[in-house]
């Protein structure tokens, strides 16, 4: 197969969002079907004995590459974040328990609407008075008398903040955590967190898959009488084969887990999306006020680089301009406006680049 | 790009199942980046024109093909029918209701169990006492005095039985039909039914895409406080894009609509299952005893086709020897035992006749 002539551009998308080409061309190679099975994986059964070393090959991957700890299970589900803001409250929040939620933008805000369907929400800090331009500091979380958990949101895709510490919380207290834009974007301290959840979409795989890793003391804690598909405990009990699963997803998890630790793991990962994102808030700093970054240095995410410009309209050209150059996807969200570039995992460097290049030039026109 | 390298089985699977080779061949050719977009349709946003274009193409393509009446949506979701389970009952089964249920086997019970969670459930019919042989008949239906809805299963995987007739429900009682495994198999009346559900993964797409057809009377029905992913308007109002879809499943789902749609529709599906199925029923009765059908003459599925043979030990030998001729995933649910064949709308006429072929050899031997 000759892949020479696709032509591929820059993609800043916040989400879904791009994917290392070695697995786009492993996944191509063999689409139509797996060696040695004879049919695809689109088609396989999910009590296959080739789909099952997928599944549990990815599942023991992801524990390998993360440094799971022993006690916590890996489940692959489906609904991405949005369910999981109903899926937590639904099996760790008693309807006379209180949770506590540290506010950190729109995520966090839907998150807190769906637990407040099944119990109180105390909302132990926000960043919401400076539209959330940065994380709170542990010195202003409050947290209250007994929470049954404690949730957050480690990246914050909107406003282009994130996390670069792991809040303390009350002991004995769960710690949630919604790292949906930021899962593997670095080596994390998983026993830190009793849940961790992620749509796959961004840093681990293509839409449809949630990856969820929960400490297996919280698999009790649910009512009876949930949905049963809505319950943990039910996908902890059949290694994520009670019902069918998304399996392209799971299979495509697959090839980036192997990819990533191919290429030196977490620690390797880290080095590079850190150079990346220090090239562009270079960029922003170094240009004398002309780009201006939402977030507040301390609370700048590597995943989401959020900035303005002097005027909307020179915003409408800066991103007219971009696309017209192959960088595409940098229109920022109406809550922040300006300018979003998405740089997770897979982003390339040479993208990074030609984005801090391109907006030198841009500056030197427009400026 | 070669595939004449590519070598297939024939697979009897009962789902995830086979998907047209040419579906297969464009979603392998376009893998890596879509023509004209620059990105690989595993990347792309679902904000995105590309997308919304395939998204909303699906949903055309589908009503289409399938002649889906003014008044209906057609909605993209997650979780398969293990999670419809749910979302049917909490979102149409008032806490002091009571929904009707037509009990056919594992699934239908299964969707029983969940409505429990909900409200009262009464079984309106039930082949329960001669493990599910059969599809009960009209005269045998005894509904509830008001029931909320009533609920059916089509097709049923695992005892080979399919309805071959819309029961009649009361006056503006709502049916709802969990169709996962026989949507699309031949036209339908979708008026007849309020709610149509169906996991993609057997005729319509891949695992993690589930597809509901609902009458627009049906979405103000859900109770206030029900979590936003679990209720069908919060999808209806944002035509799928509520939170990100399974953008790859929709994209396949696009791809056997068009493939489906230049095949001549659904007449011409509709005479290719019924010529494959009746071979392999043919083949059955004309064994002279050697191969019994599970199914009674009357509810024999056209998807699943289940069979018995003189002995477990026969049976054994005829999947191995089956499985070494390269006909693959015979083995029956252990609910029935013996062999299920699942020959959904994209498994092969030649792949019918080969299994025709080695019953016929098979009996010969050991017969």
């Amino acid at each position: 197969m000759t892949t020479a002539t696709v032509h591929r551009v820059f993609n800043f998308s916040a989400g879904p969002a791009v994917l290392p080409l070695e697995v786009l061309e492993s996944a191509q190679r063999d689409l139509v079907a797996l060696p040695g099975v004879g049919m695809s994986v689109l088609e396989i059964s999910h009590r296959s004995k080739p789909f099952e070393e997928i599944c549990f090959g990815a599942e023991e991957d992801f524990k390998r590459l993360a440094g799971i700890p022993a006690g916590y299970q890996v489940l692959f589900l489906q609904g991405g974040a949005t369910l999981q803001f109903s899926m937590v409250p639904m099996n760790l929040l008693p309807p006379d328990g209180t949770a506590d939620y540290l506010d950190t933008g729109v995520w966090s805000e839907k998150a807190i609407k769906e637990a407040q369907k099944v119990g109180a929400v105390h909302v132990a800090a926000s960043s919401k008075a400076t539209n959330h331009d940065r994380i709170p500091g542990q010195g202003e979380v409050r947290f209250s008398e007994r929470p049954a958990y404690v949730h957050m949101t480690s990246n914050n895709t909107i406003f282009g903040t994130q996390y670069h510490f792991v809040p303390e919380v009350p002991a004995g207290v769960p710690l949630v955590n919604d790292a949906s834009s930021d899962v593997f974007c670095r080596p994390v301290d998983f026993s830190k967190f009793a849940l961790t959840y992620a749509g796959a979409q961004k840093n681990l795989s293509i839409a449809g898959l949630t990856v969820v890793v929960i400490r297996e003391d919280l698999l009790e804690r649910a009512p009876a009488g949930l949905p049963v598909y809505l319950k943990y405990a039910t996908h902890a009990k059949e290694r994520s084969l009670y019902n069918t699963p998304p399996v392209f997803g799971i299979y495509v998890l697959r090839l980036v887990l192997r990819h990533l630790i191919a290429g030196g793991g977490l620690a390797a990962v880290e080095a590079r999306n850190r150079r990346k994102a220090e090239k562009v808030y270079a960029a922003i700093d170094g240009s004398g006020g002309f780009y201006r970054g939402h977030a507040r240095p301390d609370s700048r995410s590597w995943m989401n680089i959020t900035f303005r410009l002097p005027s909307e309209e020179l915003e409408k050209r800066f991103v007219a301009e971009a696309t017209a150059q192959e960088l595409s996807g940098l229109k920022g969200h109406r809550s922040v406006g300006g300018i979003r570039a998405s740089i997770y995992n897979a982003f390339p460097e040479a993208g990074v680049d030609a984005l801090v290049s391109f907006m030198a030039e841009f500056q030197r026109r427009a400026g």
